[in-house]
């Protein structure tokens, strides 16, 4: 495609791009951004080196004009976006890329790869944290999903709210706070059980969390008290009937003397599990497979379309597809959350090129300006404005039940 | 829990982790193996450098005689497994991992990250390979996956059937056939349809695929043989009812003597709908979303359990933990393909060390020694044997219909 522009020309014509979701996953009533600051990560490093114009060249993929044109490759054109931990709905334009037609093509894949898994955990996420109310949730599922992807997920959980995450290189590199937890291979390690726990507690203190549903939950309970004594920092159940274990272990804790000592569940969560333990006396809980392939949704369905383009005689003109039952709607354009006067989205408002700018809290934010990075800020930036988006919405909302967006995109 | 195991001095026990899964997704009646040579090749580089090793130090995750043993970690046990392309059922044992506890438990995440995301991807490809029948399918995902997932991706498919992807790092990579497309942008992006085509078919030649649903499908195939002769490769469809439209465009191409032109189809396809268009006139399809989702099933539900460990005096004794509605089998084991003498699969016999050994086809290969690699082969290995695999299989653990696993799995 990109051989065939540069020979026809055409691929030095100006044209935008915009990122955008034709509807959110089955039921959801909005979609969380993230990826964006990974994007641009990637995109500084974007080029082709000799191993890779050797590969193309060698299997004859592409042709020599092309060759040359990707061995000088750098984007030099302008990015704007949403920015991440905001929302979105259907029809949002998340991400307008405005370059060459040849620069901002090759863009495709990078972009959409990022923000397409990064979103759709994100989004997974928000509604966990939401239905976990004030206790905090551990990210767990790094072993469930590509080894690369789980720091990524990691990393968009932690923006829409989860408290920290069991993965190493996520601390490592992104800073998000990190949380281990010892697994049932500890205890079987160990010659029984009181072995194993007093191995933890001589290591990480009395503080620790102990995992009680290797053998039997009770007697794992006793001993863990007797050994830690009644500061005892947290106990974990991973199997089971969470409601009733978690009931049963508050009960014998308490009578033992343990008011303080902390109960954490896990076992394959997701927010409906996590809200049907809202009445369950559970302090925590450790959310794996569910969170990292997106609760049921794992893309986040995000496209890369071109909208606009230069025309022969220079100008730059909307383009669409008709393509049956796939809409989009072209143009450059902007977007606005638009707020009742108590601070209440009520709706997302796209505008095109030309049209009046409208009220509303401004959405896309320059990224890339000429090619240099012209936007940077610390995970902490995106986590708060998840919140305060959050916030602004509608309290329906925040149901889980399958539903609508939650406000309507209006175009122009 | 390496911290607390080494300073109780459990760490150095000689250890046996398994990787199996307890169930295949829902309704399926197998798993591909895959992953396996991508671990091999993630392991030799597993090494805690300088900079990771600050990081857990500032952070305090871990004291520092654990420090001192991630600085001088290498893993010097063995691995054996299935090999790549090879089907599995519940409890096979599709990895096992000889060591230290030490050594061998911190290869969990890395191990069950690269296992259940390359054998979901491969069960699911393998499905729409039977479903396509005789014609190609290529893989075209990676923009709905993660940026580095999408490259295992395409591998996977590869191994389970795929012809080739759209993803060129796999092609450099691992030698996976790349294959491209032209994209409605390229048609946008000139000034009108004929302009575009001649573009693609200037550069391409008459054997391209022209994109033929951005404006009106019989016109772009009038314009398409019009400008590239009754030679023209071949047309995508990418919208609508693609069986009709397929039935539409094979007549059109016919009447215009293009009888030699291929009919592509794309569009949110899975095994279902590849299906379904077993009637309609195509002759092969691409597939993205599905393929790099599992078709529904992301990950592959394998877990990484301690089996065996030996105990004070010295012996290797299994372990299994006994949490409620979590069944693991414990003991060091093997595994073997029961064949009938038409050499169709009858039972997967699981036999723990010290039974004897049964007949049938040794399912369990070394592939690490000593720490050393002694197992590497290429990726054309592994898709002839996922071919012979499949072949032993009973006709109907190939429907595409929920049902259960196709052979059962035979312990002792």
């Amino acid at each position: 495609m990109l051989q065939a522009a540069l020979r026809s020309g055409a691929a030095h014509r100006r044209a935008v791009f915009e990122v955008f979701a034709r509807h959110l996953p089955e039921g959801r009533r909005y979609g969380v951004v993230a990826g964006t600051e990974r994007l641009l990560d990637a995109l500084a490093d974007f080029r082709f080196g000799e191993e890779e114009l050797d590969f193309l060249s060698s299997t004859r993929v592409v042709d020599p004009p092309t060759l040359a044109f990707l061995a000088d490759y750098r984007f030099s054109g302008h990015v704007r976006g949403y920015r991440e931990g905001d929302l979105y709905f259907p029809g949002s334009p998340i991400m307008v890329v405005e370059g060459t037609f040849a620069e901002a093509v090759l863009l495709e894949t990078l972009t959409l790869s990022i923000l397409n898994h990064d979103c759709a955990i994100a989004s997974a996420a928000s509604r966990m944290v939401h239905a976990a109310g004030t206790r905090p949730i551990i990210e767990m599922g790094s072993r469930r999903t590509h080894e690369a992807a789980g720091v990524a997920a990691a990393r968009a959980a932690y923006i829409a709210g989860f408290d920290c995450t069991s993965n190493l290189m996520a601390g490592h590199r992104y800073g998000v706070p990190t949380a281990g937890t010892s697994a049932h291979a500890f205890t079987l390690l160990h010659d029984d059980e009181p072995t194993a726990f007093r191995a933890q507690i001589d290591s990480l203190g009395p503080d620790t969390t102990l995992l009680i549903d290797t053998y039997d939950v009770a007697e794992a309970v006793r001993t863990g008290v007797e050994l830690a004594g009644t500061g005892l920092g947290a106990v974990r159940i991973d199997s089971g009937d969470l409601a009733l274990a978690a009931q049963q272990v508050r009960e014998q804790l308490d009578s033992l003397g343990a008011f303080g000592t902390r109960i954490v569940v896990t076992s394959d969560l997701d927010e409906y599990t996590i809200a049907a333990l809202a009445v369950a006396p559970v302090d925590g809980y450790g959310v794996g497979t569910s969170l990292v392939t997106g609760s049921g949704a794992p893309t986040a369905a995000l496209v890369y379309k071109l909208v606009a383009r230069e025309d022969s005689s220079g100008r730059i003109r909307p383009v669409a597809k008709r393509s049956v039952g796939k809409p989009s709607k072209g143009g450059l354009k902007s977007a606005y959350r638009r707020l009742s006067p108590a601070g209440t989205a009520t709706a997302e408002i796209v505008v095109t090129a030309g049209q009046p700018l409208p009220e509303g809290r401004p959405l896309l934010h320059e990224l890339i300006k000429n090619g240099e990075r012209v936007h940077n800020e610390p995970l902490s930036a995106a986590r708060a404005r998840h919140r305060a988006s959050m916030a602004e919405l509608p309290p329906e909302a925040h149901q889980l039940s399958r539903g609508y967006a939650a406000i309507p995109t209006v175009f122009d």
